[in-house]
C-alpha cells in the first residue's frame, strides 16, 4: 500500500480512514451473510438494519428535533435545486434567494423554471466576497421561503451568524454539512450532498419539518415528490445502498470523536491555522473574503502572481499536499479541510506555505 | 470468509465475484493514489479514466451505434419515470403506455402529472400473464412514443419479439438490460436501473438518441433535463462514482464472458432449465405466464398452496439458495437470474426443485 496522502479536495474528499478500512473488510461479505451488502435486496434485515442505524445517526449526530425527517434522494444538492421550490411554491407562493456565490447562482436557476422566484441579495458586485447583514435581505411579501447557500464552497464564505428573517429559511449546507449545529426553528429544510462532510457522492440528506409536508404540491411524479420519501423511510425505491452503507460509518466516526461540537470546534482551529499564516505573510498571501466571512470548510487564498500559484500547486503536490487549486471558475488556491481532514494535514499545509513564503518571499 | 451463497434475488441482486474482489483490494488506495476512488475528485485524472472506460464500455458491450449516447443519471428508472415524459412531451404531443404490469403501471402513474397519455394495452383483465401482439397495441394519432416495460420483473413476463408500431418506442428494460440485443432503429430511449445485471443501486443508464435532444422541454431545472446530461458526458454535477466504477468491473466481466450474445444464450439455457422442472412436474409446480412470453430473467412459479409454498422457500433457503420468495404484491415464487448468476446455481435451484417435490409431492 501507498503511503495515504492529504487530500484538500472540495469534494468528493477525504473520509475517515477508519470507515473505508471497516468497509474494505465487509465489502465482499457482509458479515456472514454470503454475499456483498451491494449485491442484497434493499428490503433485507441486513441491509434494512443499516439503512434505519444511519437515519438514527443523522437525527442524533445533527442534533434534529422529532419534528424534522432525514431523507436519503439520489441527484445530489442540484436534483435538490429543482425538487425544493417544484413541492414547496404551491400557486401564489413565491421565494427569495441570497446570491451568494456559484452555488446560490444554480439553485437560483434551477428554481426559475419550477415557481416564482428572486433575487433577495446579491453579492455579485462585490465579486461574492462577503454575505449580507440581515438588514440587506429583501423579504417581498408573499414568500414562502428564503434560500440560502450556508457555505459558498467556492468563494470559501460562510454565514457565520444565521439570517434574522421573517420567513422560514431553507438552506443549502452541502459543503459546511454535520460541522456545526443550526438553530432548527428557523428552517423549514436543510438539505446537502453527502460528498463533503457525509460519505461518497450519490446522496443528498434532506431534513424536512414534517408539518410542511401536507401542503406540498401533490401534482409531481413520485420521485420529485418528499411525501413518498417521507411515507417510505427513504425506500420508496431502491436506495443508494453502499453510499449509505458508508455515510453511516461516516456518521458513527463523528459520533465517537466528539459529535457536532467537537467538529465545530476543530474547524474553527484548523482554519484559524491557516487563515493566521495568510494574515501574518504580510501580504505574501492573501485572502479575498471578509473576515468575518470566511469559510470554516473551504479556505481560499491567493498568490501575488500566476507564475507563483503554479509554482505553489506542483510543490505543494509534490510534498503530499494535493488538490489545492482553486476552482476553475475563480483561479488561485483553496485547501477544503472537512471533518475528516486531520489536524496534522492542516499543520502540514501551514508549514508548507511558511516554507515556500520563505524560500519564495 | 463464510461460504458464497446463491443469491436469487430480484435486485439489487448477485454481481460477478472477481468484480467483487477486484474492488475490495482496491478499496482504500486506488491504484497508489494514496487515497480511495471515493475519495477523488469526479474531475481527477484518475476518476476521469474510469469514467469515460465505463461510458465506452456501455457502448460497445450493448453495440449501441453512434448515434445513441450513454447517459449516467441517480435516481434510478423511478426518476426516469418523471424525466422521460418531462422531456419529450413537449405542447401538442402525448404518449401510449403498454400496461404490462407492476413496473408499467408505476411508469403510468408517474408519465400523468407531465402530459397527456394513454393506455395503448392493458394486461390487468388477464392479471398480466402475458404481453401483448403488435395488433393489440392501439397508437392514438398524435403520440410522441410509445412506453414499454420490456421485462416485469414482478410479473415474470417479457417481449420475447419487440412491438411493430408507428412510432418510436422507449423501453424501461431494467430487469433484462444487457442480456440481449436490441433493434435500435425502434427506439428513441432505452433505460433501466443498474442494479439488476449493470452493478450496484443508485444509477440508471438511459441511451438517447441524440437527435431527438434538441426538441425536448428546455423548460425544466438542469438535473431534469437531458441535455447537460448530454453536453457534460453524466459530469454535469458528481455522478455516483462508486456505482459507475463497479459497473465498469461488471461490464469488463461480461466482455470477458461473450458479451451480449452469451449472455442472450446463458439466459435461455439457465432459464429454461427451471422452466423445464416447472412443466415436467405434473402440476406440482405451475407458471402462471403465457410460455412464450416467459422472463429468462425472473422466473415466477407456484406450489399449491401457501403452507407448501413456506416450506419451500425455508428449506431452500436452509439449503444456500437465498431469495426465492415473489414479490409481496403477487405471492409465490421467483427465482431471479441474472447475467451473473452461474449456471451452478441454477443447476442446484433445479435439482432442489426435483427433490422437494419428489418428497413432498
Amino acid at each position: 500500500m501507498s503511503q495515504r496522502v492529504f487530500n484538500f479536495c472540495a469534494g468528493p474528499c477525504t473520509l475517515p480512514l477508519e470507515a473505508l478500512e471497516e468497509a474494505q473488510a465487509e465489502f465482499v461479505d457482509f458479515k456472514g451473510a454470503g454475499m456483498s451488502l451491494i449485491e442484497m435486496s434493499h428490503r433485507a434485515k441486513e441491509y434494512d438494519a443499516v439503512h434505519q442505524e444511519a437515519l438514527a445517526l443523522l437525527r442524533e449526530v445533527f442534533g434534529a428535533p422529532a419534528e424534522f425527517e432525514p431523507l436519503l434522494i439520489q441527484g445530489g444538492a442540484t436534483l435538490q435545486f429543482a425538487m425544493i421550490p417544484l413541492n414547496l411554491l404551491t400557486p401564489g407562493a413565491k421565494a427569495g434567494y441570497v446570491m451568494s456565490g456559484s452555488w446560490a447562482k444554480k439553485a437560483f436557476a434551477d428554481a426559475k423554471p419550477c415557481g416564482e422566484v428572486y433575487e433577495a441579495w446579491s453579492g455579485a458586485d462585490e465579486k461574492f466576497t462577503r454575505m449580507p447583514a440581515s438588514d440587506e435581505i429583501k423579504v417581498e411579501p408573499g414568500t414562502r421561503y428564503l434560500h440560502i447557500t450556508s457555505n459558498e464552497t467556492i468563494g470559501g464564505i460562510r454565514f457565520s451568524a444565521w439570517p434574522e428573517v421573517s420567513v422560514p429559511l431553507v438552506a443549502d449546507m452541502s459543503s459546511e454539512y454535520f460541522s456545526r449545529p443550526i438553530p432548527w426553528e428557523k428552517f423549514d429544510l436543510v438539505y446537502g450532498g453527502a460528498q463533503k462532510n457525509l460519505g461518497p457522492a450519490g446522496l443528498a440528506v434532506v431534513f424536512i419539518c414534517k408539518s410542511i409536508v401536507e401542503g406540498l404540491n401533490p401534482n409531481l411524479s413520485a420521485y420529485l415528490r418528499y411525501g413518498p420519501h417521507v411515507d417510505n423511510q427513504s425506500l420508496y425505491n431502491t436506495p443508494p445502498m453502499f453510499s449509505i452503507w458508508i455515510m453511516g460509518k461516516v456518521l458513527k466516526w463523528i459520533k465517537a470523536n466528539g459529535g457536532l461540537s467537537a467538529m465545530e470546534a476543530a474547524a474553527e482551529e484548523k482554519s484559524a491555522l491557516l487563515y493566521n499564516v495568510v494574515e501574518g505573510s504580510g501580504g505574501f498571501y492573501n485572502s479575498p473574503v471578509k473576515a468575518s466571512d470566511r469559510s470554516q470548510m473551504n479556505v481560499v487564498f491567493t498568490l501575488s502572481s500566476d507564475k507563483l500559484t503554479a509554482k505553489f500547486l506542483a510543490e505543494s503536490n509534490a510534498a503530499g499536499l494535493k488538490n489545492l487549486k482553486g476552482h476553475r471558475s475563480v483561479g488561485g488556491c483553496r485547501a477544503s479541510i472537512y471533518n475528516a481532514m486531520p489536524k496534522a494535514g492542516v499543520e502540514a499545509l501551514a508549514k508548507f506555505m511558511q516554507e515556500f513564503q520563505a524560500a519564495n518571499g
